[in-house]
């Protein structure tokens, strides 16, 4: 396992951007924390398996691209800050959900996960064709 | 001249979170971007004080927090991520503006400034007493 919370942060967008939930869910502590800050919070493994799976399926194929990653600390107590143009192919069009990411480390798990975004974006991102 | 990024970054938001727009004018590069991305762009100084001003005076009080930042780089070419608290009174009550800035340093001068929120969140702040 890295040392780098940067890298770990890095493996995890890599891992849902593949849509391999599975993967993604050990790389999550048990106090979990995601926050999808306009619209709810969810915790855990699980809760995040609940967010993600619909809009997963809804979704044919998603590219999530870190513009820029910053960090402090280590692996056991790490901050990890990104800024991600989150791709998304649906109803046959690429899309894109300009965000910014907070991400805490704590023992080698990721303790939260933060997303700072416009839900009206989202909403236009996820609609059908005009 | 501090060499720290973050510690620009903070000066910067100390600054504006003052309102003051004149100081925080220097630390600007001519070709300074301002991205409010659910709202718009503006350039330069200038363009950072049309947005500024209106704002400003629409607040009674401002207190800009900033609850995580990373960093990468110097003062010559660096990269600051924060994650903040942009509270403001307005019509006598404190409101709250959670986003997430995006900054980039070149030659010891602030290039690029762009935040992350949810729009409606920032029309709600803003918002009469119901």
């Amino acid at each position: 396992m890295s040392n780098d919370p940067s890298e770990i942060v890095t493996r995890f967008i890599s891992l849902l951007s593949s849509k391999d939930i599975d993967a993604a869910a050990t790389m999550v502590s048990d106090d979990f924390e995601y926050d999808n800050v306009p619209v709810g919070k969810a915790f855990g493994a699980e809760g995040m398996r609940g967010v993600l799976t619909g809009f997963f399926a809804a979704c044919e194929e998603l590219e999530w691209v870190i513009v820029r990653q910053t960090s402090s600390g280590d692996s056991t107590s790490g901050t990890v800050l990104n800024e991600r143009d989150d791709r998304l192919k649906i109803h046959g069009q690429w899309r894109s959900l300009p965000l910014a990411g907070v991400f805490e480390i704590r023992d080698g798990k990721i303790t939260l996960w933060r997303d700072y975004f416009d839900r009206t974006t989202l909403g236009e991102a996820m609609a059908p064709p005009a």
